[in-house]
């Protein structure tokens, strides 16, 4: 066998450096190739090297080292016994104040900024946290990490630099490729780190990412390797808002990339608010083991859930905000789903307007921020079981589902669940150009007056009764989205309604 | 206008060299910001660029090159109008005997190889041909080209070199990046090509690709621009027959990727066999403004359709093989469709088994070469309309679908049809090492003996009558599963019945 091994190794090894050009390539049908062969792997005397068996013989075996000085048990090549948990600030020092549900609009990343900041300040005796960068950290709005710490940067420091010192926590590169490289050697030799990136951006690294989710695969197949901290990447300057940049800056098409992985090497959260992204990142700093992808916006967003609400929606991964909903605990007649923060906005938005212009109708709101909890738990490990699935989408119950990414995330996801077809999933639809958010979420079909007409025309097929008011509602939001299409043409920027929208807590 | 787009642009640059550090940003609010960016633009002295209407002096426009000298009327820059299409040779030079289906086993990288070599002949009055590949031609066994054409070198040519000149119409480096950014280049101003690429690591540019997709989702949009020929990858090398490369070289993720993207910008084929292959390269070497994703095998598999008969079922995208079903045109019990065409043998050694050992059932065998059939019309062009679909896949009818890739794509593209619930979609599960190629099937559950036991089960769910019969072949198959993992694990080859395995013509 392991002659055979030895063969295999070196006519692969021939293959590899020859430029795949294979010498004696029919060995197995010509005795003259099977000649060559056999002059070349004799002129290694392989008597010298094994016995009869097969076996090394017990001077070759004397070469290699023993114990801890083989290469392989270097500690750093099995980096999780080398790691140390982070010591990690309480959220309650960072976190917002969300009473009034959607009266505060706050920055995510720059919550998520002071909390990296005291991250970095705590990790300073141990250095063992990093942050790896495509030098888009201030544009990401993380820059308050920049008052704890400092870009490191190997030559002299020029004139002028900000932040840049010899010594820092901070990578920066323009250079997707080589900040994963960083961050992929950082965590194996048990160190821990995160990767902020234009979310439209990190699909140059798809390629490195895909070899890295083979690699934990592999790895969790082996008893001896200690899991290393998993590899946290933070996307942000999001698919929703590129205002200024348009187009080319679109793309939340990682996601599905993930997606193609083992259910148990990846998790996915779209935080709906700063409170749920503090839990989620703290949750991802915690964990080993997973490629973790948190998607969340750099802009002012309303606010919608207290601390200790945050944690536990993130906990279970999604939940019925029962608060938004109409009707309490009456059995829904639709379902509103958002995932991701800018999305659940419109869904919030167009909950409101079904409250104000059909009070009858039972409207449920659901947020998701787990998006594994879609899936069943048979292939994801957080998806749902399906009596708790049922519970916040009942059968029979239409649901408009408004979707961060490419819908088919949600629909792949989705398959194995009874009665899919209930499901109305929206979301980017690679439509884009330079233009206002909200005329984003027009072109792509996801806006708060998209939803209320998918939702009156859902009810109307269900439920006659429902029929003339919705048709009414159809016809109003057709209309308002008439207007905004010339209005946002004339003006570049959206109308009031929307730039001064704000829920009301009924 | 010209003003509000010429400070834009300017704070944009600024922001960009800057290294997005925003000077005096608080502008709106802030009336000391405003006045150092008054101050600052006013040094532009816009009044003697622009009069009070915003329009250019007459003297700016007088700088401006006219008509033909505009920089943007180099004829390169709008490529299509220079487009000359390629003289290709009559397929029927190249293609497969395929009488006794199955009987012939051919390579269809070979056969295509020696197609291409002549479609570069051919195109050496124009040299309006390349192929761009990191460095794999031969390795991908499409090594015919290099008897018409080299690899083109622009250093001095080493000695010892193989193929490599100063001229040729091959461009080889191990860079999927640069291969990517010369081929769009090429294709850019007006000429023709094809990217070769070992199907894994094409995801290397995904990035590019994407971008690469809103361009041509853009330039369709404006009238003036003329179409380039089609961007056309060739992925081989494929996931299914890695028993050398193993797990890191198994990765069919770009199909997921390009499916994001709009679906008039690209076209996904999985040709059956050789035959079909070259109807399809053809196709695609014609067409213009696509992006054309080729997935197929170079190792030799059996080979089932005419000339003819590959090109009609090119031209339709998917058929059902009437040859291969069991009871002829009577109404199907169960479909066993194919889409890749390693997994076609699967499906094809399957519906054999089914038909040796159950009779009385009435299987019906689909093969699928154009992906996009799956999907709805409204979505994309290719999609089948309902009607034809069901009368593929009749609803109702259980359909057993053995897929190349992620089950994730066919699973998005069947969302919306009605009652998608009645396929049960097969790919890659992302399991694989260095194995054996029917082991591949067997760990992903896309062998012919999982066929067997799906549809078995489907058939036995939805009729009592046959539950006795499935059941003892359920639990045949399954004994051959325990079997041949025993097996494989002893000899490292696939048991002979594998091996020797041939279509039988009924």
């Amino acid at each position: 066998m392991k002659i055979i091994a030895f063969i295999t190794e070196t006519v692969v090894m021939r293959e590899i450096l020859g430029h795949l050009r294979v010498p004696a390539k029919e060995c197995k049908t010509n005795r003259a190739h099977l000649k060559v062969i056999e002059r070349w792997l004799r002129s290694y005397r392989p008597e010298e090297l094994w016995d009869e068996q097969g076996r090394p013989h017990a001077d070759i075996v004397a070469l290699c080292p023993k114990a801890e000085r083989r290469m392989a048990m270097n500690p750093h090549t099995n980096g999780g016994k080398l790691r140390r948990p982070l010591d990690l600030p309480p959220l309650e020092d960072f976190s917002v104040d969300a009473r009034g549900r959607g009266e505060v609009r706050v920055s995510g990343m720059e919550t998520l900024g002071k909390y990296l900041a005291e991250v970095i300040r705590r990790s300073e005796p141990q250095r063992h946290f990093r942050i790896v960068c495509p030098d888009e950290l201030e544009s990401n709005k993380l820059g308050a990490v920049l008052q704890t710490t400092q870009r490191q940067f190997a030559w002299p420091v020029p004139r002028h630099s900000e932040n840049i010192a010899h010594s820092g926590a901070v990578l920066e590169v323009l250079s997707e490729h080589n900040c994963q490289g960083w961050l992929q050697g950082y965590l194996l030799t048990g160190r821990h780190g995160l990767f902020p990136c234009y979310e439209a951006f990190i699909s140059i690294v798809d390629g490195m990412m895909n070899q890295y989710a083979k690699f934990l695969k592999a790895a969790g197949e082996v008893p001896w390797r200690a899991p290393v901290s998993s590899l946290n990447y933070l996307l942000t300057s999001e698919t929703w808002r590129q205002e200024h940049n348009g187009y080319s800056h679109q793309g939340p098409g990682f996601i599905n990339n993930l997606l193609t992985k083992k259910g148990h090497t990846y998790r996915i959260y779209l935080p709906p608010d700063a409170n749920t992204l503090l839990s989620t990142i703290r949750h991802c700093l915690r964990s080993t083991g997973y490629i973790n992808l948190i998607i969340a916006a750099k802009h002012p967003l309303p606010q919608w859930l207290s601390p200790a609400e945050a944690d536990e929606h993130c906990r279970v991964g999604a939940s019925v905000w029962r608060w938004a909903s109409t009707h309490g605990d009456e059995e829904p007649e639709v379902v509103l789903a958002g995932c991701g923060d800018n999305l659940t906005v419109e869904v919030m938005a167009a909950a409101q307007i079904l409250g104000e212009e059909a009070p009858a109708w039972r409207v449920r709101v659901v947020n998701v921020t787990d998006l594994q909890v879609l899936g069943i738990p048979q292939k994801y490990p957080h998806g749902l079981d399906e009596d708790r699935f049922q519970r916040l989408f009942p059968l029979g119950c239409p649901v408009v589902f408004n979707f961060h990414g490419y819908t088919a995330a949600i629909k792949q996801l989705l398959w194995e669940r009874p009665q899919n077809e209930r499901f109305d999933v929206n979301g980017y639809r690679e439509e884009g150009t330079t233009t206002t958010p909200f005329d984003m979420q027009v072109r792509n079909k996801t806006s708060r007056w998209h939803l209320v007409i998918l939702a009156a025309q859902k009810l109307a097929a269900r439920n006659p009764r429902m029929a003339a008011l919705a048709e009414e509602l159809v016809r109003k939001y057709e209309g308002k989205l008439n207007e905004h299409h010339a209005y946002v043409r004339a003006t570049s920027i959206d109308p009031p309604e929307i730039l001064n929208w704000c829920w009301q807590v009924r």
